[in-house]
């Protein structure tokens, strides 16, 4: 374990706490007081601190996509679910129809396409679904997130800002057609799947960071006012 | 303040606070004990909850941008300077060079095509920054959270990630010329200031909802594996 952790930089304090918490399987005991750890814990333990760090999940969701990852059962679009779930909600709040992933879940078979549910969507996001023939379950994650920001907008008296929403639609279109490439690009499940699950929770952040320099970029040509 | 308070929805204890925090102007003084409050306190109450329990900003970052809003000496473009600062950051790490925004802060003039900057840039954010044009101060808080993000696809041998980085910067550019558009629907300046801020702060969640639809939309039509 003293070993495992000059690799990895991990203290051996917290990779004991990993064991315990199921974040990291067991090495083969070759003595009771002696285990052996291989390459694969070394690239489970970067992978943690990954989710963690970098991606701000807590330690019950890193559980729950290493599961998916682990899981040869699961299909590769419910590992998109469960590192949809897994993500820290943007907006602080938690969803009113949370939707487990499960096969023994109904609500997980309901879609946005069913007249109830097209009733149920904020008017302009169904209009949003029309134009681009967006059919999902009814417990995706995004709908409640978008819907507290357009009613936020209007709350606001900035409705104006609801013009971006076709644009930004645009874009997730084209950024979940990028990421779905790139899955795509290894043919092993198990590294899809830790596809799926890395770049779904670190993509956001790294759209946030484009977002902030390619407004400043824009801003400075639409407003040439700095003083620089 | 009772009124103020029944007409916001917001406790007068916490009106209070905000009165303490500068984050409220005092209301009209008609004796030592009995203040008016207009409209403009109603909106202000509006937009502070917005800021904090939407944007998940911080008191201190909600002030900020505050002052940006109502300091009508600020250039436009440093108020999404200001936006994009009070912004929590996504990966949960400090960037390594904050610049404060400021006229006497000669970093804020330092800028991305400088070959020493040039130098500093990762290689594959430079070459997206040639490709696309973009010129942006060096002290953007995106290029160290986007870094990271690369950086951390590349330890964990995701590599192929990267390959999402050219279309997501092409979207992040969409979503700013949308930003900047919708910003430009307004002439009044405060009102625009306020456009920037929140769609800087909530974009970034209606973004990351629209991404988690098109994902699972997408997903479900190239992996139809769905036992649904």
């Amino acid at each position: 374990m003293a070993e495992l952790s000059g690799q990895s930089g991990v203290p051996v304090a917290t990779i004991k706490y990993y064991l315990r918490e199921g974040m990291l399987r067991p090495g083969e005991y070759s003595s009771p007081n002696q285990a052996s750890y291989g390459q694969s814990h070394v690239e489970r333990l970067r992978l943690v601190r990954a989710l963690l760090d970098v991606g701000g999940l807590s330690v019950a969701s890193v559980g729950a996509v290493l599961t998916a990852i682990d899981d040869e059962t699961m299909p590769l679009t419910w590992a998109f679910g469960v590192a949809q779930h897994a993500l820290p909600n943007p907006i602080g709040t938690t969803p009113e129809r949370p939707v487990p992933i499960g096969a023994d879940d109904p609500a997980h078979f309901e879609r946005t396409d069913s007249a109830e549910q097209q009733a149920l969507l904020h008017p302009e996001l169904r209009e949003v679904f029309a134009e681009r023939g967006w059919v999902v379950s009814a417990g995706n994650p995004g709908i409640p997130i978008a819907t507290r920001v357009l009613e936020t907008y209007d709350a606001l008296g900035l409705s104006h800002l609801k013009s971006t929403l076709g644009r930004y639609a645009a874009a997730a279109s084209s950024i979940a057609e990028a990421d779905l490439g790139a899955v795509g690009m290894r043919d092993d499940r198990a590294e899809m799947v830790e596809s799926v699950v890395v770049g779904t929770v670190l993509g956001d952040a790294l759209l946030a960071g484009l977002r902030r320099i390619a407004q400043e970029n824009v801003s400075n040509q639409v407003f040439p006012d700095s003083p620089a």
